[in-house]
């Protein structure tokens, strides 16, 4: 059974729900997010297969998650290296750089150089509010996640795919398919195309804002902030 | 060998520090706290052992690190009752309200009855910046806390324990040991006198932030958000 997609226009609804009505902060909702992601990280990368991890983190949000999981990853014992090639003027954003910088995490701005020396790679350049043109520098960085061997998570969408139609038929993402989807909060119509690991984080939906939008909550174990929903497509589960 | 411990003049000042030069907001790390209280409460108390869990909140940052305790809660699948008698007019205090009213947990304004019908109690109502007096209705609540024999679980402090002296020598507290407690960034000196179980949470501080304050990182494990630090007082582990 498939579990039920949010469309990119409700995926952004939600969002400015759960901060209207539902009264949480974007520093709570990213952090909560951040801390999934670096979650799936754990589960997919072993610390004692390899700790080395490069985050690539695009202006937006999806960046933002990108920081906090880097955050994180370093605290449970990983060398994340963060690759964040443009200044985002964004308050909350620059404060998470600000973490990073304190923990002397570091930042790179040679993505093709710091792919050779890494174990696995976060992809946070882009997400559900993604659409159209994938501008300077991220086509080069999007080519070289599609040629890289080494395993990537993708956060809610592999960069560069449509949310609601998938891969792209041509340009630097077209027939890139990484090893790992985290979708947050629920999946977005992409996952129809998604052929590797796909888990879901985000544990903070309650049960109103699940039937309201039309999703389900996942079941997640325990403590975890992630569950993995199944190997295939979301279509096949 | 005993945790080294950061008085209440420099756990104000260790916050502070972080919110300024750290560049953290105070939902990030109230955010962090409450989610290791939250785990502390997994660990002492199985999902298969009693999901009744009443979390008893102050006024202040500390009662705030219980709300946010509470939802996680939750999620995990317990059933969490909030007591939370004082209205804070705090912006984010009452954002966190919101946040467990929109999951349907129950609030009481009966603690002595809610505790008849609990598995399970945190104890967030004072913190590191509690001293001096003991207000209403607060008194018999902490006596309350002392008499149950329901586990209780303090976050930080003891409600109406000194955080330098330790136990109070007279007053409701005055006898008053929770079976567990929790140590938010550091220990207090008060764990001194402590005998239960002792955990420390927040896994957010650097290294440098550490060794400016004369502070051990603990050992957390995995993904833990908290860790086990000994069975006895931290002078004696």
């Amino acid at each position: 059974m498939a579990l039920r997609t949010l469309s990119a226009k409700n995926a952004a609804a939600l969002d400015q729900e759960l901060m209207s009505a539902g009264a949480f902060s974007i520093d709570q909702l990213m952090e909560l997010a951040g801390l999934s992601v670096s979650q799936a990280v754990f589960k997919l990368q072993p610390l004692n297969k390899g700790k080395r991890i490069l985050v690539a983190c695009g202006p937006g949000n999806n960046g933002g998650d990108g920081l906090v999981a880097a955050r994180h990853l370093h605290h449970y014992g990983y060398q994340p290296t963060v690759y964040c090639p443009k200044q985002s003027k964004n308050e909350l954003y620059q404060r998470l750089r600000k973490q990073l910088e304190d923990l002397k995490v570091p930042f790179t701005s040679d993505f093709r150089t710091a792919l050779q020396s890494t174990d696995h790679i976060v992809d946070a350049i882009f997400g559900f509010s993604f659409s159209g043109e994938v501008r300077e520098p991220f086509p080069g960085v999007i080519e070289a996640l599609r040629e890289t061997k080494v395993p990537v998570l993708a956060v809610d969408a592999p960069s560069s795919w449509n949310i609601e139609e998938g891969p792209p038929k041509d340009g630097p993402g077209k027939g890139f398919m990484p090893e790992a989807l985290i979708s947050l909060t629920a999946p977005k119509p992409l996952v129809k195309w998604f052929e590797g690991r796909h888990f879901v984080g985000g544990r903070f939906l309650s049960k109103e804002m699940a039937e309201k939008y039309g999703l389900d909550v996942p079941k997640y174990e325990g403590l975890d902030q992630v569950v993995e929903v199944g190997v295939e497509g979301a279509e096949k589960l």
